[in-house]
């Protein structure tokens, strides 16, 4: 089920690193793609970073409206990830095309991607210079949203008995690494001599 | 067995949004950090950017020596990943501190982590607006370099027989993900009447 999440918790979202679905909207267009190319740059206020080549259809509806969102794919997802990474929106709607259903953003209007798993409806803040240069655009996260099945308190839950709702990571190709299971890390003691 | 990547090929190493440890050098300093923030921004010449704290050694050496490189810590190293973004190298040398082996990078002399699965070694593209604004720092991919049992022709190659190799991506307080299983996206045939 849909819970908001804290925007302290924003950057957890997508610290990871999976592959998102950029949704944007203008006037009468909407559109959504696949961006693999996405990562947080600030906890507060929460900013994020993701690369909108000047071929793309969602480019133009980014720089014309100021907002775009950010919808995580999951696992159960993988062919819909690939589909909309791979046929331009400039020829036709991607959602009527490929029957893909679609809530309102709360902060935004924005159309986010349903049965995913985590949703960042963002406030571009414009860049010229790297937006040009780089097809960086930098966006402030507004509101966010989470599947609480999988991220919860602020935390990924990736688990055996929730594996269709795991995040994509594009490797190429349309395959996407899946992030099934978890390590956890700890703290190395230093060498003697090295106190 | 360490392989050298072609530049062509460099995005992909990253694609899939792995955490990097970060080295850097400067004259007698050198340093290695953990950042779970970054990702390619161009894939011809290939340019990656990576989110630098402003509180970080690694920033200083890295502005200071005008290179960076990017090391893809596995599995196996998941302890050594938490505890260099754990631990400032301000005070002490991480690599002497916790007995971290490194060898020279071919194309920029850095310090490269022993054991990782993929290297690149970047040349700072100066960005002081984006680099204050955002800590967002870009360079250019000028070699690369991935163990052929995880990363050959191209492509990661994630299986069962080699999970030690998986990248981490780290989703909070030293727990990571790892990509233990991949799946193929198709491409969805459009709706009857969208043509």
């Amino acid at each position: 089920m849909r819970q908001p999440v804290n925007l302290a918790h924003a950057s957890r979202l997508v610290n990871h690193g999976p592959t998102v679905l950029v949704s944007s909207a203008h006037g009468e267009h909407r559109n959504v793609m696949a961006a693999a190319w996405s990562m947080p740059v600030e906890f507060t206020p929460p900013r994020i970073a993701v690369v909108l080549d000047k071929s793309t259809h969602t480019r133009e509806l980014v720089l014309a409206s100021g907002r775009f969102a950010l919808n995580l794919p999951c696992r159960a997802q993988a062919d819909l990830c690939f589909t909309v990474g791979s046929v331009s929106g400039s020829e036709a709607d991607k959602f009527a095309r490929y029957g893909i259903k679609s809530f309102d953003g709360p902060a935004t209007g924005l159309p986010l991607v349903e049965d995913c798993v985590a949703w960042l409806e963002c406030r571009l803040v414009s860049e010229p210079h790297a937006q040009d240069a780089y097809d960086t655009f930098f966006g402030e996260v507004v509101a966010a949203q989470a599947d609480d099945r999988v991220f919860a308190n602020g935390r990924w839950s990736f688990r055996d008995d929730n594996t269709e709702l795991h995040t994509l990571h594009h490797l190429g190709a349309g395959v996407f690494a899946v992030p099934t299971q978890t390590v956890q890390g700890r703290v190395i003691v230093p060498l003697p001599d090295q106190g």
